[in-house]
């Protein structure tokens, strides 16, 4: 995408009002317009190449924490959602993938990497990438991405964390004229919560060639909307003409910071998590048949309550889930027919089973087929029945609807997150885990070797407008993000002079 | 309500149309008309009075099973259902109060009634009280009496069963030329089902004095309506001026023929249900607070799963009723945010707890105000947490939403019913229960001796378009209820003769 003058200025502008009132001694920023980039590759005039840094040197490439919450802060006037406290910041957001809001943060986005010198690619699916050039550019940059949309009850940090920390990284490098080996990327991918358009990490799973683009660009917006994702990405200028794939634009790595969404880090008192992976998960929708009757002339014995049935399987999967150190959660229930006096005849819920090996979740799977029929029939599973009367027998109906085999990420993208976590917060503040989530980057990790790197939200709150990192947290996670990111395009370079070869050719 | 001349005649011509194939020899019917009416009070053309009557004469007064189901089936043509099987009959009903459907059936039953020699009466709720005179017509009418108007997905027995079984027994009466001892009044009450407008039994309720008609007038159709009662009982031309009330309306006794709506008589193989009473009920609701988190990132330690909470309520309300003889029920469950992946974190649901006895119910409330919060907080009770994992502590709040103390019935009422049964019948046919449902007959019996019978229907399914009671049931019913009304005329006037005062003067 290329901008025109005008709007290369303006974006010039922009920056520049956001920032008049740095505080403390403020460095001159070099301000990278196209000029520069023109003379971008090994340029006398750059500092230091990474591949000259050691550790200290390497903490020397310093997030600017303010900087960074300002990005967040600043974006998040587009589709700000229900506040939930007195500060103008403590509002949750609603930035539906490509509404106007969405629009307005991908300008942005698309300015504020150009004006640090970056060049711009939208591809098919309204993938954002902006590359800055490193000193061998005929090989795939390294690449860091996370995404701008949000659930429509969700917070300021899900997504838009990994994407304003990249910013962050662009602007360090950019302030110490910083040159890396090899070419470094930025990528926004379209739609990760699927909030809109259902199915969530719907642009990075047509990049990596698992979900056709037809699939995708026809994807109809939900209820009460009549759009498709081909049709709102015209809309809003966004259908780019690069392919949407991994072959067009190819990553030789993918980090993403990201909030943990989970209670974990806070709990163990650790600042990082260095996701090694992310959990296998299945998707199945139960229904139980049972028959509707009169609350009050239906003796117990008489009863196939389907509610009663699914509350005994609710149970059992989470003791299955408890016994097999998985999850199981059911988030969907519906009843017929649904009156005060009449005993529910039919129930569907949604059970959501995960745990970080595939082995695991075949075996909450195999349980649970083998287990629900017996319920329904009446039999005593582990104590399902304790105390109760014995009814009629049931029918029930299983099927899976997702599946999604665990994730586990590359060995060199976890080690330099290791190592960046220990060198620049010290010993004992990291903790591996895997992610319980998925994110664009179990899709990335499909095509090029990928880590992510975890930061912890207050209570485990995630999807929901009391979503909260500490500020401290947010700029540790984005000062691990830089590092690693400087780490993996060193060992690039040393496994080339080693190997007498590029290690992660595409 | 007065009939013009040419309706009048036109329920004759329909009276004679339907029966124009009647098979067997065919008694000639005495059309009755207001002729018959004004010589009827102690002419020697009747046959018999019921005072005369020893039970083998009573068992002469048969009720015609052909002529029964085709009033039945006739009157379900305003109204049909949801078709379940292949035979004409075999449809459901949606003949929700105060349509036109409910018109047509209340015109029918006008038609019918005065065509038999009654005199009508539409008081302010639109319930229709016809009125046979007997003897001594200065004192009130021995009643029977039910609904026509269903649920919207209901069946051709309940309420149409009771209020046709009426009909038949007039039509027996006029067949034997009987007279009674005092005059003998059939009912159709207005709205029983609640389906319409959302209280049950409102228009019993009001004639008995405990509800206000304001209250009564002002109930707004459910969603998607916006009429009201009493406007809707002027557009059908059913607001009749009569007030009221047992004071306007005065009833001696009031008898309802039902089908059970369980399935205690067909499992004990038995014909009729002698109805004692009715079981006390309460309606709770239940509502759960707890936290909205992630599925796959929030392990099952920190998890506030509302949903898993209510599953654990309400098998505990089971076990209760199972340990207190009673009966606990949910039918209406709804959930907080609704999605695959996010624990709910509210969940909402009512419970339904029923017993013959007040006490008992009082016990269950108690015990369930005792044990929910122990529950929520995370305790064990009775094995609720058998195999779980300790997650973090919840809310709950419990509101009383409806009270219905349990009823007894009359012993007079009680005892018509139960000879009856055993005269038509012969022993062992019958078996004494209560009322699981609320019915007509629990205002009914807070101003005047009541009692109800039963008859099986298939499976105990009730409130749906397959409910079903065998022809013969039904006929047995109806033998049951003419004979109460017989036995109760001819025990008030012993009563008279033996006391020298009416035994009931309200």
């Amino acid at each position: 995408m290329s901008l025109p003058a005008s709007r290369f200025t303006a974006a010039l502008r922009i920056a520049s009002r956001r920032y008049p009132a740095q505080r403390g001694a403020p460095t001159p920023r070099p301000h990278l317009g196209r000029e520069h980039v023109r003379c971008f590759s090994g340029s006398p005039r750059w500092q230091i190449r990474t591949k000259e840094m050691n550790d200290d040197l390497m903490k020397d490439l310093k997030v600017n924490q303010a900087r960074l919450m300002e990005d967040i802060h600043y974006t998040c006037q587009w589709g700000t959602g229900e506040r939930w406290g007195e500060k103008p910041t403590e509002t949750g957001m609603a930035r539906l993938a490509l509404s106007d809001a969405d629009k307005a943060a991908r300008d942005w986005f698309v300015e504020a990497t150009e004006a640090l010198g970056c060049k711009v690619t939208v591809d098919a699916m309204g993938n954002i990438f902006a590359v800055r050039p490193g000193l061998r550019n005929d090989k795939p940059p390294t690449f860091v991405g996370s995404h701008l949309d949000t659930q429509p009850s969700g917070g300021r940090y899900d997504g838009i964390l990994g994407v304003t920390a990249g910013v962050e990284m662009l602007r360090v490098f950019a302030d110490n004229w910083t040159e890396t080996e090899y070419p470094v990327g930025l990528v926004n991918w379209t739609n990760e919560e699927g909030a809109r358009f259902p199915m969530s990490m719907v642009a990075s799973g047509v990049w990596a060639g698992s979900i056709p683009i037809e699939a995708a660009h026809s994807l109809r917006e939900v209820h009460p909307g009549t759009e498709t994702m081909k049709s709102e990405l015209q809309r809003i200028g966004y259908l780019g003409s690069t392919p949407a794939s991994y072959e067009s634009m190819p990553m030789a790595a993918h980090f993403e910071l990201h909030i943990e969404q989970g209670p974990l880090l806070e709990m163990a008192n650790k600042k990082i998590g260095v996701v090694t992976g992310v959990q296998a998960y299945k998707w199945l929708t139960v229904k139980v048949k049972g028959r509707d009757t009169h609350t009050g002339t239906t003796d117990l014995k008489s009863r196939a309550d389907a509610l009663l049935t699914a509350s005994k399987m609710i149970l059992h999967s989470h003791r299955l889930a408890t016994a097999n150190c998985a999850l199981a959660s059911t988030g969907i229930l519906n009843l017929k027919p649904g009156s005060t006096n009449t005993v529910p005849g039919e129930v569907t819920f949604s059970l959501d089973i995960r745990a970080p090996k595939d082995e695991t979740v075949d075996k909450m799977k195999d349980s649970i087929l083998r287990d629900f029929p017996k319920i329904a029939a009446g039999e005593d599973v582990e104590g399902s029945n304790h105390g109760c009367t014995s009814g009629l027998s049931l029918e029930v109906e299983i099927v899976e609807d997702f599946d999604s085999p665990a994730t586990n990420f590359h060995a060199d993208c976890i080690t330099a997150v290791r190592q960046s976590a220990k060198s620049i917060l010290g010993p004992n503040q990291s903790m591996e885990m895997t992610s319980g989530a998925g994110h664009d980057s179990v899709y990335a990790s499909k095509r090029c070797p990928t880590s992510m790197i975890f930061v912890p939200c207050r209570e485990g709150v995630s999807h929901n407008p009391r979503e909260f990192c500490k500020e401290q947290d947010c700029a540790s996670g984005a000062q691990v993000l830089l590092q690693s990111v400087v780490r993996f395009d060193r060992m690039r370079d040393e496994r080339r002079v080693s190997w007498k070869q590029e290690p992660y050719t595409l």
